[in-house]
């Protein structure tokens, strides 16, 4: 090798390693956003469940499984039929939920979001292994209460809904708060739960619209009062948060609840129920994969 | 110059451009991100408001203000006395509250979060004008009611609360979930408010129990029973649900929050309120920059 011929050499062996390093660099660094996730082709879907119960079995399911935590929400990064599938553990309630989706939606960039878990009854057509579609989700915690004067009583039959996405002024104030806000469950992730109803055989499956509050309600009476007001089938702790954060990004969102008990008609609480609904949840992925990636 | 010379020229040249703009490329894809935000000494302080009349006042503020939307969130991006402050927009309520919390610790990596507005008083010995430093807050909203059957009414003073956070279990089911929790505001934040009290004029400062639901009440007898049972000086529809999230981040949080109206002690509502407790904590924040790059 003659002296120029090394010059050249090492000259272009500089070059290599300086670009091959920089662009290591740069592929690394822009692995995690949103960015990274649109460049490729496949968004993932997400799959929301609140409770180790509720998320764990269908994270069990997946192939390749990598996991990421970020806060308190555990992200079961995956593959089903070689599609990304992010299975979260939300932790339970309206905040965590409302977090978890921002944080997903932020992060992953997914193409459509599925809230499941368990879930008690309202509608006494429905029982425990039974499962609600939401064609609708609603906040039953945000509520008016009626003015009151000291001596007065507390009156919850009388205590109206507040819409907090009515307008930006204060929702206390403005009359077109007054209305119940539904968060309609996408038309395209409904198609795919319907397509394999026959696969779940522990209950029947209904469209239905899923209540939401950070609230365990076990009085009848005020089940009854939900049910005939909001239209309720079940009501839970995160799908509403869940619908309001999604829609607020423009993710296609659906809720997806077992009965795992029912106070209107007797229905005692069984846990096993959270497994059975992922089951299911998992043969609605695998079809809402093949019917996205037919398009 | 020599064929020699030429050829070191363009390679050297060649190295150049191409090193440039692959550099180029990484650094503008990588600016989001908390990542990015890392690397940097200063982290900002973030300062949230759920209205316009709560958030505005305080971003015109800003020095150099950038806007940044992400979902319904709006995070005005710019500098006070030099140092990085993000305004944000969160909308109303809890859910939205949660989730712009979680976005903004993702995205910009604070220092500090500030939620900050107006409240309805709990506390008799509180006025219109008055300002609450969040102690503590706690959900009002979180809340398991006892076991009635059909015709046994609703009771809501028979309602106790539901800790979400007390395991990962069933809230309904476990009785370790049946305690308040409250969330402690931050120390050093704490101590900023009562550097620069004295700036405020318009009414007193005092720590307090901030209480968060996605309510309204405006019976006053659930006004007492809240006062009474939960210690609240106030209530609102968003601290709690950012102090739960800035927890789960270990992000050090305060609420402050001025009485925009007192049913207890019919202070009647006052919207010029929400820009005074801007005014105010636009000098909280100021010390706490000052204390910080004092460090």
């Amino acid at each position: 090798m003659t002296t120029r011929m090394f010059e050249k050499f090492t000259t272009l062996t500089l070059i290599s390693v300086l670009v091959v390093s920089v662009f290591a660099g740069c592929s690394s660094s822009t692995e995690s956003g949103a960015e990274a996730a649109k460049e490729k082709k496949q968004q993932p879907i997400i799959v929301q469940g609140p409770m180790p119960i509720e998320a764990e079995e269908f994270a069990g399911k997946l192939d390749d499984v990598k996991e990421e935590k970020s806060g308190s929400f555990v992200f079961y990064k995956g593959t089903l039929d070689g599609y990304p599938v992010i299975v979260t553990k939300t932790g339970k309630g309206m905040e965590n939920t409302a977090a978890a989706t921002a944080v997903a939606i932020e992060k992953y960039d997914p193409i459509a979001i599925i809230n499941q878990g368990t879930s008690g009854g309202h509608d006494p057509e429905l029982h425990v292994f039974d499962i609600v579609l939401g064609e609708r989700t609603v906040n039953l915690g945000s509520l008016k209460t009626p003015n009151k004067e000291k001596g007065e009583g507390i009156h919850p039959t009388e205590w109206i809904p507040m819409d907090l996405m009515a307008s930006e002024g204060s929702a206390g104030e403005d009359p077109d708060a007054e209305n119940i806000r539904y968060f309609e469950g996408d038309k395209d992730l409904l198609a795919a739960a319907h397509a394999v109803k026959d696969t779940y055989t522990k209950g029947k499956i209904v469209n239905g619209t899923i209540g939401s509050a950070d609230v365990w309600n076990n009085e009848v009476d005020r089940i009854n009062w939900f049910h005939k007001n909001f239209g309720s089938s079940v009501e839970e702790m995160e799908g509403a948060a869940g619908a309001q954060i999604a829609k607020a990004y423009d993710v296609p969102f659906l809720g997806i609840r077992v009965l795992s008990n029912n106070k209107v008609n007797d229905g005692e609480y069984n846990p096993d129920t959270a497994e059975a609904n992922q089951e299911y949840v998992y043969e609605v992925v695998k079809q809402y994969i093949s019917m996205t990636t037919e398009k």
